[in-house]
């Protein structure tokens, strides 16, 4: 175990396929504008699998989508993200031996992720057949400070030996995105979706522009070597891809390094994305690499300033904290063209997409520490809108816009609609997360011009989708995030999100009225003062189910009827349950894949009182699976919530551990953002109690048992808070700024410098 | 108008591709072995549409299905009827000009379907471009008495010249199904799935065995020639073609005739196909072909004899009735290998495929007519069962059979389980056609050897299905016949008719039993007494949902909470709802394709009084199109039972004219042999009001005042009866064979001769 808790290492890695692929997506560099899966530079045997994908956030080209059969308004196509030139590629050969983890002997070896320096290193010490030794040390970036920039150095140092060294450098433009036909999670069929150029040379650089099939989009890809000490070059150039070999002597003791920049631009953001290219190889080798390493720190230095949580006590579990806020740092989007996908930039799975995962569990973890990004994934969202509506009208609807379940751009891309398009809770999650942004930064020019226009159109779905039945206004034929029963009327999620959404939208009526800002946009959408009176009528009328006898709100009207799934008969091999039972079998059942009722709990607190909550957190984890990652989290929250910590820490775990234990089996298709968000989330919302609402930011810190304490930080305009939990009690301090209003168990706090304030008794009830 | 009403005929008929292609349906030869539509021997020109196809019932190949995203269980591939052998072709020149009916000129044309010669004929008086006249007489026929056989009669005379006459017949092995890409409802893509070996000639014919590609089956096509008279021969094979062609002199005035004999065997059936063709052609061969046709007009005789239903006063109607019962006369199949497709053998909608249109809508007919063809169609899908059982596993079901929805040979190839596999009532149906099949044949020991097993395998899996809920046994995510509403809890007509399957079960175990023929079925399938308690149990605890309120049974228990479908909104243009409207839009409404609910009550009368069913009626009524060609006859039948004559007698209008009129805008893909079948059951089970029950066969015929009267016959063990219903009154007469029991207007007849009774006056409750 490493002391610092920000490096992760892997020593005498396993070269096993299924551990490198799982070592593909833990070592990924990524930006939130390119990532790169680590796969090893010289390729693994013939025979073994590997995603050797690098991919530009955003960056998707229009594939078929079959349907088997064609019913209306099906989507016959969908966007996928697209793998993109392949810049990984160095063969290293000594004395005319070449390199292999493989082959030989490997004699040490390590995998370190530095979310301080923010690299990845492979180092391997290694003995050929012939009986050379070298050291070989791969250190890879994707730049924060230049987010088109993925640099390699390449460190050779001959132990025992010297003689002639020669690395051969390679730029692939023919790329295919992964595909395996017995696992339905990512492509069956490969494709040839992006077609390159001819590699040309310029300027020093490789240079391929690929364009899409269908998409219309290019990416320009340069790659630049540079040795670090006189060598002999040649290069080589054929079709789509370009190579470059360096030879130097190198004497025993001696190391030689390869630096080798890749730059990657699209025609999504740039006009000319090759001279683009070129423009930013010029930027990227104007300085030295040690410059961009310094950067990097320096960025991340303010990151870990702003925004780390720590966990005093268990170090591995701080360790895990910190990876999982690294993770959504290198995926996350930072312009408003882009989103995070359920997988960042860390692999294939789902395709690239962007699902609810970005406004439920990640963006919780950004708005109280960087806004701005929030902010940008709201841009995001609301450059959606036209397509959202489009997908409204494939719906039905004669008004308001429906969020597609997944996509890239806009377009729907959920091939089976019963658990896609029909989650008509993503309008719900889209609208609660701008209202959550105006609630934590109270910016109402950015509600006017943005938010308020997704605000009055998802209401408008809502209004169009629900109808009154005996006096209540129900919403039919829907799915909640639980996705192991379908099309049902009344999801208690649903219609909550829903009530909400649409009482916000009368509030932010008023709120925009009051300050003069109304006008633009109820101009644009048509929005009338008698739409606000009918949006104010059905929350008012929404219907909740309810269950007086168990005191538990029913995940839909009709789930308490059903047969409670057998769990004694089920053998452990078939979970996850979605994978071994016809999702009609698992419909039928009363079974979860994962929160639903108990999430509308979490971020709808006051809908219900404690004990109905209570009542009903024991009901559904009695019947959840927790198949999906996005679902321990949430019960840690409610169980912290619910004043169950053993039961809140113990899911803790379970959500923290996902990728670094691979504990759903696919982290090789990439890391899952929404659980990393929700590791955040168990310990910022759950154990603190942390609360955006309409009087301000609440918390009501506990600490598990099995810690010393934790802190985190937040960031309210310009204060910086620090929260530290220990036995001692629970310390608030402002870091910077003006000071901070909050709550604190209940209590309001005008911060000014430090607080201090003894724990709640353990499994006491939170007085907010 | 032909006088006599089983000759249809079209004079000068349109060249427009849309009615060509619709004609190839309605003038296509089939005898529920072999069908080939009717394009035209020497096609269409380029650009021209036809599903130019011939089909072997029950011969298939398994294609891919492609699924959007691939859930657990659902079918990755299907099956499909294959087109076979192309032996329609045959090109005719005079004195060097091509005939064609698109060149030159149409001076007269006629299309005609004989059904009581059981043959068609294209007609054609026309004028080369050069003036020469000539009349093509072009009659086709595919055997009843020999059902491999299909013979074309091409006969050619010479109006105003003489010269050379050549015919070029071609056999050609390359064929596709059809495809197209814009229509939903056929396959989009056209692939190559039966591969022909290469021609040969052999015993003076052409033969072509090709095999599938995937389901290792083959199928014979053999072809012979020969000309009126003394000709030139030549024949040429290439591939998996042949063409042989014949010339002759002609003299001005004189008629040449060519015969094109075309036998197709399978390997399904025969174990050398090839060989069997050459012998089934050899026996083609050895009488003349006036002798197939005196079969062929025998054999119709008999069928017409015992099946024919008359309408006096109508023509057209008449008409319109007996070309349904003679298409469902060419569509079913005969063996036990095969059953009807919902398409018969006209076409490729549907693929082919069967659905539980053969139990519902076209035994009713058989049933009273033809029983051996019922029996033989449930000797059909007790083949099925094995596959229904492991249909069954794969839905999550440990003990029972699930059939199919739709299918060839027993695997499911329905694409969209929501309203495909989730269609359970297709047990039921199944289970209540065994039921009908003994209570009209008296027949305990096929009850014994097939019947029971199959009654027994689907009420297990309604018992593994449904669960208790407050008393009641409820079965919750299914979907009903209405496919406008997908998986919902206890749809009625779904609950009906397991209520039926279960307390069935109960019985025949208990008949069975007492006739000491229980034990190999019950040692087959492991049957135990408290199994039979159970079924017992759930049948009485059955829960079929009844609104107090409106005296409706709701179609299930969330039906009436939806809104109603806005018929004023809805465009013209925007029919059938299904081509225009997304699913989820369609669930969320009270809105039916079909029948569902009324189709509950006509099959299973007594689970209810006659004012629910009333008022049922009237409420569904309002909310269902009849989108489906499966709805008009139901209601028609409903209507006549409910005593609302003028109603019934619409919806019959509505049901006879589905295909003659191209209703639903598709018989181009096919005849609609449900809809055929209900249009007997409208006269029969409705006008008539035939009912077979656990008591006998019960009749009480009203008179629409539109017809001046209407005759049916019916066929029970050895006795035959005819039924005439006139304005003078109803008259039973016993035709042939011992006394029969029957009930005329609930009073108990015991037919020795003829008996005749007043009917009651129009409008009044009929007294079942």
């Amino acid at each position: 175990m490493e002391k610092n808790a920000r490096i992760y290492r892997i020593n005498n890695f396993s070269l096993a396929n299924r551990d490198l692929l799982v070592a593909e997506t833990l070592f990924h560099n990524a930006n939130g504008y390119i990532g790169v899966r680590s796969a090893f530079e010289e390729g693994y045997p013939e025979g073994y699998r590997s995603v050797r994908g690098q991919y530009v956030n955003g960056f998707y080209d229009v594939v078929p989508m079959n349907q088997a059969e064609r019913l209306c308004g099906l989507p016959e196509e969908k966007e996928t993200l697209l793998n993109v030139a392949d810049t990984q590629g160095i063969r290293l050969k000594v004395c005319g031996e070449e390199f292999g983890m493989f082959c030989g002997t490997v004699l040490e070896s390590s995998r370190t992720l530095d979310m301080e320096r923010g690299v990845t290193e492979r180092r391997a010490v290694w003995r050929s057949p012939a009986g050379r030794e070298l050291e070989l040390t791969v250190r890879r970036m994707a730049s924060f400070a230049l987010p088109p920039l993925f640099t390699i150095e390449y460190a050779v140092k001959a132990l025992n030996f010297g003689g002639k060294l020669e690395l051969c450098s390679t730029h692939l433009g023919g790329v295919m995105n992964y595909a395996n036909p017995d696992d339905p999670r990512v492509a069956g069929e490969a494709a040839r979706l992006l077609f390159p150029g001819p590699a040309e040379f310029e300027d020093g650089c490789s240079v391929i522009v690929s364009r899409t099939s269908r998409s219309g989009l290019s990416v320009a890809a340069a790659v630049r070597n540079a040795l670090s000490k006189p060598c002999e070059e040649t290069h080589a150039a054929r079709g789509g891809s370009a190579s470059q070999t360096l030879s130097a002597e190198i004497a025993p003791g001696e190391t030689i390094s390869l630096v080798k920049y890749a730059v990657f631009r699209d025609s999504i953001r740039c006009g000319d994305c090759r001279s683009a290219a070129l423009r930013t190889m010029a930027q990227a080798v104007s300085v030295p690499l040690s410059e961009w390493y310094a950067r990097q720190r320096a960025y991340l230095a303010e990151y870990w300033e702003d925004c780390a949580v720590r966990v005093r006590g268990d170090p591995k579990l701080d360790s895990a904290v910190a990876f999982s806020l690294y993770e959504l740092l290198q995926s996350v989007g930072k312009d408003s063209r882009c989103g995070i996908a359920a997988k960042g930039l860390s692999g294939e799975g789902y395709e690239g997409h962007c699902f609810w995962d970005m406004e439920m569990y990640v963006e919780p973890f950004f708005l109280l520490t960087r806004p701005g990004i929030v902010r940008s994934l709201i841009e995001y969202r609301y450059g959606m809108l036209p397509a959202a509506r489009r997908n409204a009208r494939v719906l039905g609807h004669a008004k308001g816009a429906l969020f597609p379940w997944r996509t890239i751009t806009g377009r729907e891309c959920s091939g089976y609609f019963p658990s896609g398009s029909a989650q008509y809770h993503i309008d719900g999650d889209v609208a609660y997360s701008v209202v959550q942004y105006y609630l934590m930064t109270g910016d109402l020019k950015f509600l006017a011009d943005r938010g308020a226009e997704i605000v009055f159109e998802t209401a408008r779905l809502w209004l169009d989708t629900g109808n009154y039945a005996g006096g209540k206004f129900c919403i039919n034929c829907v799915t909640g995030p639980d996705e192991y029963t379908c099309m049902v009327d009344n999801n208690y999620y649903t219609n909550a999100l829903a009530r909400y959404n649409l009482s916000w939208a009368v509030k932010i009526y008023g709120l925009l009225k009051k300050s003069g800002s109304l006008g633009p946009v109820a101009e644009k959408i048509g929005l009338e003062e008698d739409e606000i009176a009918e949006f104010r009528r059905a929350a008012d009328a929404m219907y909740l189910p309810y269950d007086a006898a168990l005191d538990i709100n029913p995940q839909d009207d009709s789930f308490l009827s059903k047969k409670k799934w057998d769990f004694g008969a089920t053998p452990p091999e078939n979970h996850p349950l979605l994978l071994h039972y016809h999702p009609l079998c698992l419909y039928r059942h009363q079974v979860c894949k994962q929160a639903d009722t108990v999430m509308a709990h979490f971020i709808l607190e006051d809908a219900q009182k404690f004990s109905t909550m209570k009542h009903s957190f024991e009901y559904y984890e009695a019947i959840t699976t927790h198949d999906s990652s996005l679902s321990a989290c949430v019960f840690s929250i409610m169980a912290s919530r619910l004043g169950m910590p053993e039961k809140a820490y113990a899911y803790f775990r379970e959500a923290a551990s996902t990728d670094l234990n691979d504990t759903h089996g696919n982290t090789q298709d990439g890391i899952h953002t929404a659980g990393l968000g929700g590791t955040y989330m168990t310990v910022v919302y759950g154990f603190a109690g942390l609360r955006i609402r309409e009087d301000g930011l609440h918390l009501s810190p506990a600490l598990p048992s099995e810690w010393e304490g934790y802190d985190f930080r937040l960031r309210r305009g310009e204060s910086r808070v620090l929260v530290s939990v220990g036995r001692e009690g629970c310390r608030v301090r402002l870091l910077s700024g003006p000071p901070a209003e909050l709550f604190l168990y209940g209590k309001r706090v005008l911060l000014r410098d430090e607080r201090c304030v003894p724990l709640p008794a353990a499994g006491a009830e939170k007085p907010e």
